[in-house]
């Protein structure tokens, strides 16, 4: 049986699981039109995780996908800590809010969390994906053992093999393109950057079992594109985030239908870990005072949230965590339902065209 | 007319100009084939061309094409190059070698090179292409009235608009993938790295004109992905290489099939703009101490060729320009007539299976 047909997909597609953007809703209309909807369980705890997915499995009969984020500990640094406040401050003073007095680890990891483990055995949601790195063998083998189709990013082809060995059923091939958190592995390794197109095309080749793309797919061009290339589907995120049933708010929205969806930044400055966002006031403060030095993921974050809160209290939107990727100029604004049509009729054209 | 027809190809694949790398032989061998064969005069001058242009004429009747490097003119700094060499000091002893007391302009810009014009206009290649930027319109002009067919770079929109503008038949999207050279027309510019998939969609939605897609392109699945992405034809660089007819010498061809070839970089410190190459020593060398206090392009690149020159003469193969994109892992060691027929029918068998 193929990855496809265990999942019970009409269409190749996937909605990429964009915690803190991605709703039960969004997820549920993209299943129940075919395609694999996902929801981001990372940024909240077990009792959120098991109401977002109560939420979504009221809304479809359907598989649906629940994404983990498994990072490494954050080596905690309060001198380091200390510092990026400091250097933060002047942005705090500007918004006449106090600057953090120090910073915490907002999400627990799934690799320490026995809570999540114990909701999503209970809950056995069709698919659950990793992010950031691999859950030990005892949790994927009790994940498995629910009947849970287990995903993994790879960015490259060492961690699409470890994804291979530690029993993936297939690896979603993050591109450079991608908009939102770069799934690295190690997040201190150096960046092979490498794009769709050829991380899919290696993946495809050399990682030995199937291969999600992800990263710039916009349409259905792009997807016929990568199932060109030997991909079982496509993962968009950034197509998503303007669809109504998205959580994103209205800065957010225009923001996407602005110049600078032409012109989106990798920084670390948000939340300790590269990620791809719109270019706004945070980002090119990033660019100009450098990155390097933030505390780990999600460290950093705690303090990009409260700027971000600060800032919106006086009306400034450009401090939040716009997340997205590199085709977002080709974003459109429509119900998800329309838009799998919509992509789906493109693809369809196509393969009438050959 | 199409583009195509205009080209007289019969598949839609064009061999990249790589100067230094493709020879009249590889370029002729890929035109008799039937795709569009590319030399690179970037690194000669106008008597160096017009022998590379006779010589693969001679070995075609068939259409081929004449890249051209348009960089803006570099700004000598004494003192800047002066600094550069010092740091390079310690490396030239390991070798045994004087460090060079100064550095040239050891490339002329076609952008003031009235020689070169001439031999150009004088032997009107079927195709010229511009690489780093735009040449005048009077230059334009003059080789449109030749009857040459333009091309030029875009690494992003707004260069794929300029090209537009000045009357380029086609633009080359090169994605943040492709081996060699950046085309960026503003080197000091923030490189947004877009990726061959999305810029590639970019370009076919926004910029006006037709797109010829490059990147991280090695076999004839990605050719048809890049057709579906809206390309008239893929354009690919890394995947001659490995070809017996390019001037590739042993030691590239070995790194190109070793495990470097899975971790490309992008550095400025072998010429003085962005590359992407294999990693080796010098590459290795540049990330430790930094590539951005180099001097201009093409001025850095006299010091990177004496540098790689005085390391060969020891033995060490690991300071040459072994440029190559991130598909690398993917290369072939075949002649071009047999990788073109490869290509087409890989190309062949995914139009069959839709």
């Amino acid at each position: 049986m193929t990855l496809l047909e265990r999942l019970q997909l009409t269409y190749p597609i996937i909605q990429a699981p964009m915690a803190g953007v991605s709703t039960p809703e969004l997820a549920a209309n993209v299943s129940n039109a075919g395609g694999l909807g996902s929801i981001g369980v990372g940024a909240t705890d077990a009792n959120g995780a098991r109401a977002m997915i109560e939420d979504l499995r009221a809304r479809t009969q359907r598989p649906f996908n629940v994404n983990l984020f498994v990072h490494s500990a954050p080596r905690p640094d309060r001198q380091r800590e200390a510092e990026w406040l400091t250097i933060l401050k002047p942005l705090f003073t500007e918004f006449g809010a106090e600057t953090p007095k120090s910073l915490r680890v907002i999400y627990q990891s799934f690799a320490d969390d026995d809570a999540m483990l114990a909701t999503l055995v209970d809950l056995a949601p069709p698919v659950v994906s990793f992010h950031f790195g691999l859950p030990s063998p005892e949790r994927i083998a009790a994940l498995k053992d629910a009947g849970c189709v287990l995903l993994s990013t790879a960015t490259n082809l060492a961690e699409a093999k470890l994804a291979k060995a530690a029993g993936m059923d297939a690896v979603v091939a993050q591109g450079f393109e991608a908009g939102g958190h770069r799934g690295m592995f190690d997040p201190t390794a150096l960046d092979d950057c490498l794009g769709t197109l050829a991380l899919t095309r290696l993946l495809v080749e050399h990682a030995g079992l199937p291969v999600i793309a992800a990263g710039g797919i916009m349409d259905g061009r792009a997807i016929a594109a990568v199932l060109d290339l030997g991909a079982v589907a496509a993962q968009l995120g950034t197509a998503f985030i303007g669809c109504p049933e998205s959580s994103a708010n209205d800065a957010y929205r225009q923001a996407l239908q602005g110049e600078g969806a032409l012109h989106t930044v990798m920084t670390k400055a948000i939340s300790g870990r590269s990620a791809r966002c719109l270019p706004n006031r945070f980002v090119a403060w990033a660019q100009q005072h450098g990155d390097t030095d933030c505390p780990d993921y999600p460290i950093t974050y705690d303090a990009g949230k409260a700027l971000n809160q600060a800032a919106q209290a006086r009306g400034e939107s450009g401090f939040g965590a716009q997340w997205a990727g590199q085709g977002a100029a080709l974003s459109r604004s429509m119900a998800a339902t329309d838009l799998i049509e919509t992509l789906v009729t493109e693809m369809m054209a196509l393969s009438g065209q050959d």
